[in-house]
């Protein structure tokens, strides 16, 4: 038996195999939104899922087992005692890729290979019906899908509620014991807020966000901001793609995507401040643990809670305008020279119940994440069939937000992600939100000049304050144990909502005491 | 034992999980060249050393040799009689898979791993020391690939010239022995042609050309022209890249790119049409055939004759012209709205000796060839020494163009080619153009209305000859007996030379006979 250390760099080694084949996969999926002629999706569906079957098989290998066995107790999932010589980082990889492993081997080949093709045909054929507005047209392929996850439930296990195993895909620990508390009481506190929203005399008027902004000089001011946040282009790219996203092959290789409409200059501006929270975070990824699970981001929530935390705490604040607004105003002298800056800044926090997620304000955004959350409860324990969903996303649409769509593709067709099998992923989301806030005010304590610091378009304190208390880490923390080292506190709704509370209570002057 | 149908069907299979590899390194590959931002070099060299490294380990597998010899009799390479049952290009399938599992099994997957690895870092210094000019910075580096090649070529074996094993890489069957009679007579024709022109009393002037061109109607003007030769943009698509260059990762999914300089009209132009030609043959490949040997071109030289054969036999033509000049004096109206069609078909055919291989005239391309070649084969042969080359580069382009570099840039460092270990490649260009000028001809009689047709801008009919006699049967042929079925003759420099001595002399004011 090879001794702790050579057992580790072999395992190491493995791993890095295993990722390069991963990071090909994720270039693959790059290309598919960005640059691949249309004609290629058929083949490139396919060229995806054999990748991604390879580096499954090749992870699920006896000798990767017996390399984790030399350290771990499976009883327990953690490094044994004769793993003594190993220093915590190390404890922590092998308890991570344990873990991973271990969910990896409940799943078959077979089962692996049928997933990725069938959420490739799904995801075609969903936009297709998106595009068309028809539903009928996606029922089938997400009947499958649904199915298979089902199946995959079966494979992975859980304890309580089925909808657990999906969910402690994408956030690891994560229950739905743990989050319907937490998410009624962000539900109370959220209504709460739009009911005084609704009440309000005068709200402001974000009309000017929607003239003719040219596209060009969009994602030149789009760059001009990430480029202060400190995402490095030497590293990194900006393209154009129909749904943003971030995607890394390594922290060297991090890349974001934007998407601009001339008549709607949020989209452009916020999907690169949010998408650029995304890409520090993988860009502050440690180089050296690369194809480990410390290279890796600890979960979609931590994730999501960086994204946020840019595009709203920081990105949609008073101090953060009163640096950019006037750049934004020499990009666009005609439309805005003559807009004060608390125009500007009530306009971009307008409060209003919407149809479509992406596009909703901070105070609706959990709403649409809370319908899609029960919906997928409500699929996952069979209480409901695929062919309802319309209906009952408009009942759910009408009881949360008050408004119900008329067609389909602004409704239940409107996000990708039931396409692509990610069941579970909605509530991380919500979670990033609360996130968010929590590390956002622990970082103002921390650093006593952040505010200054934002109004002079200095935001390198705050990355750096992210690099180091959590980019670093990888997956060496839980998501609840980091949260704790940050803040000593567990996660709850409470920041969020007193940041909103105060946020939009003096935009639109109210005052919630509680 | 299965049966033949059932062993072949499982061989497939297996060929089409190794090429979902390829291609994936391939789109590492494209993204290398186009959009990967320069940070993530060093990551990417190794992502492509593990695709590649296991591409080659599933190809040498037992299995596959298995699958094989259910089929091949190893003594001859052929398919046994109890192959009976298979049709003839099924046999063809199975003989060149054997051909190339016989290649690659010969090759350890350590020294598979090394050459990948050596190759990209050698690339990587290749392009500093030409920005440099600075031929010691890479010398280290190329002595390393060579000594690695020596080792491929000593694992591969070979009957007469080491260079051979090397040449049957890219154009199999070529050897040395077959290469260097063809090669001498075409140097003494290309010779006496060159002499002609320099004694020619008036030479045409291609000032016109080097005008300025708005950068992006040139590239305007590439798609249109790419447009019309039937290259199809919905399974395809044109990017930039410093080096133009052909990809693809099905015949669904085909990319050119091109370069484009302000003061260059010729260069994004030819590129476009040239690169063009390589992106008509890997579309017009089988989809049915993806994985299997059928599917794939057949050899460089082959590759190369579809692309010379657009660029020069059609592109430099005053047939060609006819059509599109007036076109392109609408993209540049001031530029060439004065400039009569033949003034402009004599400027695009100038013959000048000059240093650099890409943007040598359709006469001089070839000694430039013959430079390369002499060279390889003295450093394989170990009749030079690597550190040697330089000086050898200066004295042979004296000896066959009459020029010398003064700096290493313009001469030993100008390919990438050597960087990347692809010895035995050059020689497979000339093979294009000499193949180039015999596929036309043969066009030419088969196709009537073909010179009416390109005065007219109808290329298609052209382009489905090729699909015809050319793509359709992907490596089904040898190079030796496509050409005769096509032909009906042996390869041969004669028409190539009597093409330049008709065209050149027209242009020029001279008659050779002969």
């Amino acid at each position: 038996m090879p001794n702790p250390t050579q057992a580790l760099a072999t395992l190491k080694s493995r791993l890095l195999e295993i990722q390069h084949l991963k990071d090909a996969a994720a270039l693959l999926s790059w290309d598919q939104e960005t640059y691949m002629p249309a004609g290629g999706g058929q083949t490139r569906a396919e060229q995806l899922a054999t990748l991604q079957t390879l580096a499954h098989a090749k992870f699920v290998s006896p000798e990767i087992e017996d390399l984790l066995l030399h350290h771990i107790d499976p009883a327990t999932g953690l490094a044994n005692t004769e793993a003594n010589g190993l220093d915590e980082a190390s404890k922590a990889l092998l308890r991570e890729t344990w873990r991973d492993f271990s969910k990896a081997k409940k799943l078959p080949s077979d089962f692996v290979n049928r997933l990725e093709r069938e959420c490739s045909l799904a995801q075609q054929t969903w936009a297709e019906a998106r595009r068309r507005g028809d539903f009928m047209h996606f029922l089938p392929n997400l009947q499958t899908v649904i199915a298979l996850k089902l199946e995959e439930i079966d494979y992975l296990g859980y304890d309580d509620s089925p909808y657990d195993a999906l969910l402690d895909t994408y956030e690891p620990g994560a229950t739905v014991a743990q989050l319907q508390p937490l998410f009624a009481t962000l539900r109370h506190g959220l209504l709460d807020i739009l009911k005084h929203v609704q009440e309000a005399s005068l709200p402001p008027d974000d009309r000017i966000l929607f003239q003719s902004y040219d596209e060009n000089q969009q994602v030149t001011f789009g760059k001009l901001v990430l480029n202060r946040m400190g995402y490095d282009f030497n590293r990194g790219r900006v393209d154009l793609s129909a749904h943003p996203f971030t995607t890394s092959f390594h922290p060297t290789d991090v890349r974001v995507t934007t998407r601009v409409f001339e008549k709607e200059l949020p989209s452009c501006l916020f999907s690169c401040i949010h998408e650029g929270g995304h890409g520090l975070y993988d860009q502050g990824l440690l180089q050296e643990q690369y194809g480990t699970p410390l290279g890796e981001s600890l979960s979609h929530g931590i994730h999501e809670s960086q994204s946020r935390l840019w595009e709203n705490n920081v990105g949609r604040s008073k101090a953060f305008w009163t640096y950019f607004f006037p750049l934004l105003q020499e990009h666009f002298p005609s439309q805005l020279g003559a807009v004060p800056l608390d125009a500007f800044y009530a306009a971009l926090n307008t409060v209003k119940p919407s149809l479509i997620r992406v596009e909703a304000d901070e105070v609706t955004y959990n709403l649409h994440i809370l319908v899609r959350f029960e919906i997928e409860l409500a699929l996952i324990e069979k209480r409901v069939e695929v062919k309802d969903l319309p209906g009952l996303w408009r009942e759910k649409m009408q009881e949360y937000l008050g408004i119900v769509p008329e067609r389909d593709s602004e409704g239940v067709l409107q996000d990708v992600h039931w396409s692509l099998g990610a069941l579970g992923y909605f509530p991380t989301y919500t979670l990033g939100n609360l996130y968010a806030s929590m590390f956002f005010q622990q970082a103002r304590q921390d650093i006593p000049a952040l505010e200054t610091d934002i109004q002079r378009g200095h935001l390198l304190s705050l990355k750096a304050w992210l690099n180091h208390n959590i980019h670093q880490y990888g997956r060496q923390y839980s998501a609840t144990d980091l949260l704790h080292r940050i803040t000593g506190c567990e996660l709850s709704v409470e920041p969020f909502l007193s940041y909103l509370r105060a946020k939009i209570g003096d935009i639109y002057g109210f005052t919630i005491t509680r």
